[in-house]
Order: structure tokens, then sequence, then C-alpha cells
């Protein structure tokens, strides 16, 4: 079963990349009102993929947003189920004008497949889909699967969560493959172990009660992003901790073993600042490496800040009101709903004279980590063993994956994060990638998890 | 002359409300590329009304940017020469989802006058072409006068300080009329003595080379949004003080005379909080009254901080970079150059770890002074006694109308700044409005004035 699956998978290379393309044709942006026509085409064209390569009882399953695909092929008695997930949507591809090719018409250059969602989720969500088929049409599955696709990973998977809270037993399983992480370097084969979770904020400051003049009213009215500016400068200091009285109470570090890990990886924090960041120097807690600040510490970012005049030239404006998209990232120990909590209870404490103060929690999710000693995760450092011809690491990453923690709450399975991107591949940036020989190393490791998982 | 002129206006008051209708409705916006074509054809619009009134050599001065508006008429052998002046540029309308009627579709409510430019200038300079209008019906003009009038006030007004600094024997005159200006109060005639100067300044601040996944990168890139708000939070305290050194050496402060004035002057100073700003308290430096904050005393304000992600949702990015515009007014005894050196020179020894800082002066115009000793302040003191049936009152103004620098360094001229509009006619703001009747008592004024200034 194994050969026959990868010599289709060999004899079908240039069909997959073809497929991979039209798929990432799609602007499936699940943030922006817009799109979401095209974010249903996206389900309906993975839907109606999964359905020709064989798999069974495919459905579009409504959300009070986007939809969720999912499809199952669960004729493997005795064996374990496989819930396979992957997310169909993407992130906005703004600042466009930074983009070499244009983010919906997928580029292939110096071997790398360029547009957005090529890595984030799409490629790696093709990857599971041609390894199903190629093992489809070697005769069967060696475990029963299921998949389990979300349109709105990148706004907070709230539909997805949901849909597992009202309906575990739609989609009971042994572990779920979660294929949306990356390698720790190129050729090192790697699994990710731990995600930090997030609260994704909006702070609104309120002046005046309009726009006003701002030479008739400066020196008197309130400037809304002066005190927003205020506030921002008191949730970080200057060497990059939070200021949030408590935050850091009761986290959970990473064990000695861990962090030993950590330590003998391949990471060279001077290319890492050159090649990846490209700022002069990095930032962040002091005490701790750029591994354990990105991985096992709480960030604090700002990622816009809306409002009053951004047009080119000068309007001399005091506006009436301005925004700060504010996110924290959540590690062990932290829950969304107290960490917002002690957001809104310090900036209370801090708000400056004149204007009024509203937080908003626009979405969260739970940190996590997964238990390594199962057969599972055997089963995968095997596979990727196997195709790397290298040991198989263990990671955390600094993003969040809030599913994992619906799949351990609600289903009671470890999750496997086993993910081929590589980290310049610019995830929710201009110019987002998907390196080729990842993609087919990535379907080919899936394959071989899929059949290891089944012995 | 005077009788016949001031029932000309009385017989013709519609007209000058349907023609003033017809220019609002041009949206001359000189800051906003796109609308290049706009501002030429006010500018058009204006010249052609300008001949068709009587006035003489009527012609567009072209600039590097939006061209000026000349005209004149001098056949008062012996009499002074009054050089009026106003813009035919507004502010862009945004945000226009606060307006109650469209920006450029005047509608009248209430007895005003709603449309972008009603006040800010373009009714007011329609006021003078009225005044000019009906003192032709009646014979001639009682003074000999020139017409200027600029398309960039609202971006820095390069074009007519250039054409003042080049050619000031083309436009030669006694003294300049600007009417741009406000009453104190409603049926309070109002000269206005003083103007603050400005810098409007982008400051931008750059981190990581591209954006980046704020999960992936959270802890170790430097945020610019976070740094840029460090920046802010630094140039003004929370008191309202400018953290700027050196910024309030020198500084030329009112007289106890003019002080004892502004004191007598009918100000509520909550309500001015309550009705004008709508804030929850005022701010600004204490130790100062209201007036003194906003006529003679230095403020900087923040007017938008464009960058990053800003559409409705959740982005996870940390921008490659952060923009803030920001400005700060200046007051006698500052100039620009020395005020854009000293928020240079202080940025520069407070930029956060990681990220490079670059400012850039977007525009400026100096502060002004005018002496009330000539006899051209008291042409217009008695020509708003006469329409007000009130002492004219002198005050400053918190704005900038760069151009009377100009009139006084260049050609040696004091400036009448005799205006019309509101304190809550909402300059700049959503809802811009021009009260109709002190449309008609400017027009008047104006009309006295020039009778006034030719005995």
């Amino acid at each position: 079963m194994l050969d026959t699956a990868l010599q289709f998978i060999e004899a079908n290379k240039a069909n997959a990349l073809d497929e991979l393309k039209q798929f990432l044709r799609i602007p499936s942006i699940s943030t922006l009102p817009e799109n979401t026509g095209d974010v249903r085409r996206a389900a309906e064209f993975l839907a109606a993929e999964l359905k020709r390569i064989g798999m069974e009882n495919v459905r579009l399953i409504e959300t009070a947003g986007h939809p969720l695909v999912y499809a199952d092929y669960l004729h493997a008695a005795g064996k374990p189920t496989v819930l396979c997930y992957g997310h169909y949507d993407v992130q906005p591809p703004d600042p466009l004008d930074e983009w070499l090719s244009p983010p919906f018409e997928p580029e292939e250059r110096n071997g790398n497949i360029y547009a957005r969602g090529a890595v984030d989720d799409k490629g790696q969500l093709w990857m599971q889909v041609k390894a199903l088929e190629a093992l489809l049409k070697s005769g069967s599955l060696p475990v029963n699967v299921r998949v389990l696709a979300e349109g709105e990973e990148e706004v907070g998977g709230e539909g997805i969560a949901e849909f597992l809270r009202a309906h575990p037993e739609e989609v009971k399983c042994d572990v779920a493959l979660v294929c949306d992480t990356e390698l720790f370097a190129p050729d090192l084969p790697t699994l990710c172990v731990g995600l930090r979770g997030m609260i994704y904020t909006e702070i609104e400051v309120h002046g005046s009660k309009t726009d006003l003049h701002s030479g008739m009213y400066g020196g008197a009215a309130p400037n809304p992003f002066v005190a927003l500016s205020q506030i921002i400068a008191k949730l970080k200091d200057a060497d990059g901790r939070i200021l949030i009285p408590g935050i850091y109470d009761g986290l959970q570090k990473p064990t000695d073993a861990e962090l030993a890990a950590w330590k003998s990886l391949p990471f060279d924090e001077e290319h890492y600042r050159e090649t990846e960041v490209g700022s002069s120097e990095l930032t962040g807690e002091p005490g701790y490496s750029v591994l354990e600040r990105t991985w096992a510490r709480p960030t604090l970012d700002v990622h816009g800040m809306p409002g009053g005049f951004t047009g080119a030239g000068a309007k001399t404006v005091i506006p009436a009101k301005a925004l700060a998209k504010v996110s924290l990232r959540l590690v062990p120990g932290m829950t969304p709903a107290d960490t917002f909590r002690k957001l809104q209870d310090y900036v209370a404490t801090i708000v400056p004279r004149g204007v009024s103060v509203e937080i908003r929690m626009i979405h969260s999710g739970d940190p996590i980590v997964v238990g390594t000693d199962n057969p599972f995760i055997h089963a995968a450092t095997e596979a990727m063993h196997e195709v790397f011809g290298k040991e198989t690491v263990f990671v955390r990453g600094g993003g969040s994956i809030p599913v994992v923690g619906d799949f351990a709450r609600q289903l009671h399975v470890p999750t496997v994060m086993m993910g081929f991107g590589l980290p310049d591949d610019n995830l929710h940036a201009p110019n987002e990638k998907f390196n080729i020989s990842n993609f087919y190393r990535g379907t080919e490791s899936i394959v071989r998890f899929l059949v290891h998982a089944g012995q």
C-alpha cells in the first residue's frame, strides 16, 4: 500500500501543484465581510476535491460564520481514527504594494510557490488531501479518517469550537493531525508540541464629541491618539516587559529537559535577527532566550491604530476617537478570560485625563502543551525520520491554533502538529510562500504517518 | 455709494446664497491628489465670478501646486489699496459617515448652510466677492482693490508664499483683508490680531524589514506601533506639558493689557467644554486659562497613526513600520525651523531599542501678532460696530493662517482679520456650517470697511 501510494504521489506531482494553485486563487479572506462569498467558494472547492478522491459523507457544515468542510472514510475496522484538520481561510494580503507577484495569482519562483495561503494553510491542507488521495488510489486507507477543515482560523475559529462543543460524537477520533506549523530549519523534521494562546482586543479612546480643528482647540481638547499612546507606553516597558499587574503570575515554565533540548537546536540569533526579522536589534524580556521569549513567555503587540487622518499630506484635526488593535500571546498557566480581565482592570487605572476608554475582546484562544509520550507522536516522529533521514526535534510555536485546545477539551484526544513551513515563509506578511519540495515531502510524511498509525 | 451697495445686497440675498452653494459643490480638497482637477475648477469658478462682477485683470497664476486667483480694480486715485485674501481649497471631509448631509451637497438647516468649506473659507471668500459686487454695482470702489485667493491654504500655502516672495510688486497694497476667522461669540464683533504658527510633521518608525506574524515573532521583533507610542508618550506629559527640551524658551507672552481683555471676554469654560469639545474634562498646561492655552501657548497634537492593520476584525501582524502625523502650534518667539530641529534632536534621544525613526516636515507657518494701532484696524472696528451695534473685541486665534506672516514679511503691510464664523462651526470636522445671517452681516461689514478705509 505504501509503495503504491508513494508512486502515485511521484507520478502526480504536477497535478497536485496545479490543483493547489486553483485553491490559492480563491481569496478566502475570512476577516473581510466583502470576501464572504470567496470563503464559501474555497469550502466548496475543497469539498468537491474530497469527494473526487473518494472520501465519503462529504458535506459543508454551516456555522454562525464560515462553513466547516467535513468528510470521512471509516473502513479500517479495529484501527484508530485520525481527524485531519486544516483551514482554508487566509489572512488579508495588505500591504498589497509590497507583493512581488499578486497575492491571489500563485507564482513559482526559486523552488517556492508564492501566494497568500501558500503555507498558511491551504498548501498544508492540500498535502493532507493529496496524501489521502494517494492512499485511496492504492486501495484503501490504513486507518479510519475524518477530515474537518474550517474557514475561520484566522478570525478566532468560533464556528469549529462551537461545533466541537455541540457535536463531539460526530468527529469521534483517537488523534488529531494538524498541518499548520513549520520545520525548525530546512531539512530538519520537526513536531510542534506547544502553542501560545492569545487574546486579540481593541482599545478605543474617546475624547471630544466630534473631530475638532487642532489649531482652534489644541491645548484644551484631549487628543485621543496621545492618550492612547500614553496607555500603550504603560502596557510594555522599554525592555519589553509587560506592565499589566499579575500578568506573569502562575506561569508554567518549560521543563529543564525541554529548555536543554531548545538550547541544542540549530539556532543562530544573529542570523535570525538579520534574515528573518531584519531589525537593528531584537527586543523582548531580558533574561530569556529568543526561543523562550517567542514560545514560552507572554507578549503584547499592537497591530495598527486606525482612526484620525491617515491620508497623504496634512489634516489639522484632533480626532474624536482613536483605536488600537492590541493582542497578548498567552502561555500555559494563563487563560484568555483572566488575562483580559487583568488588562481591563489595569487600563482602567491609567486612563489619561479627559478621555474615556473601552476595551473589546475580538477573539481568544487557550495556550496548549501536548504530551510527547503517545503512539501517534511516535508514528509521526518515525514518518518524518524516514522522509528526512534525520532525528525529529520537538519544538513549540509562538502562534496560536485555538482548535488544538478544543480537540483536547472537547474530544479528549492528543494532537500531532506536523508542519512543513519554513521560518522565512512570510506568514501573514507580503510574499507568503511555500517551498515546493516541502509540499511533496509533507505529502509523503502524512502518508507514512497514517500507515504507521495503523500498525 | 454705501446705501446703494447695501440695497443691492439686500435685494440679492438669495442669489448670493445660490452662487455660494455652486462654489461649495466643487470638492476642492487640496491635500488629495485625486481632487487636483476639482481644485482648479474652483479657481476657475471664482475667476469667472470676479470677471462677471466687473473686476479687472482677472487671471489664474500658476504655482508649483494649485493656482492663485488674481483680480484688481485700481481706479480710486489717491486712496489706499486693499488686498482681499481668501482661500478656495478645503479640508478632506472624512469621516464621511458622520455628516448628516453630504459634505459637497450644501444643505440649509436651522439658519445655517452645511457643507465642507461653508465657513472655511469659501463662504467667507464669497462675502468679499459679494461686497465688491455690491460696491461695483453702485458705481465704483471706494478704495483700490486687489483680490488674491489661494488653493493651498489647507496644505501650507507654499504657492502663495513663493509668489509673494518673487513678485511683491504685483500685489502692492497698504493693507490685507483676511476673512478666515470667527466671532468670539454670536453677535459679538471680533477682530483677530494674533495667530499661532505650526509645524506639521510625520514621524515614521521602522522595525523589522517586512511585516511579521505576531505569534511567531512576538517577544523578539520590535513593534513599531509600541515604539511610536512610547515616543509620543514622551513628547507630552500627562498634564499636557510638551516635553521637548527648550520648547518654552524665549516665548513672547501676551501683554498684561491683552490678558486683562481676554479675561473680560464672555467665556464660560464649562459651557465651552460641554458644547464645543464635549469631553469629560479639558486638558492642557496647568496654570493657564483655556484662551491662553489655545491662543498663546504652544501645543502638540497627533492627527492619526497610519500603517499596520486597520480593517475590521483581527490580523495578527507585527507591522514593519508605523507612522504618526504630529503637529506643533507655535506662538511668538518660536520659529518653525528651530522648533523642528528641537523635535528632531529630542526624538533622536528617545528612540526605543530595535527601531529607527525618521521625521519629515510636511509644512509650516510662522506665528503672528498684528498691531491694533493703524487706520485699517480702526476702519474694521468701526464697520463691525455699525453692523452689530456692539464694541468690537480683539482676540487671537489658535489656528494658523501662514499667509498673514507672508503679508507682513514680503509686503510689509498689516492684516485685518475680520471673520464671521462661530466657535461651533465644525471647521475641519464633519457637519461644517456657516450661519447664513452671519454671511450677510459679513458682506455688509466688508462693504462698510472698504468705505471707511477710503475715507
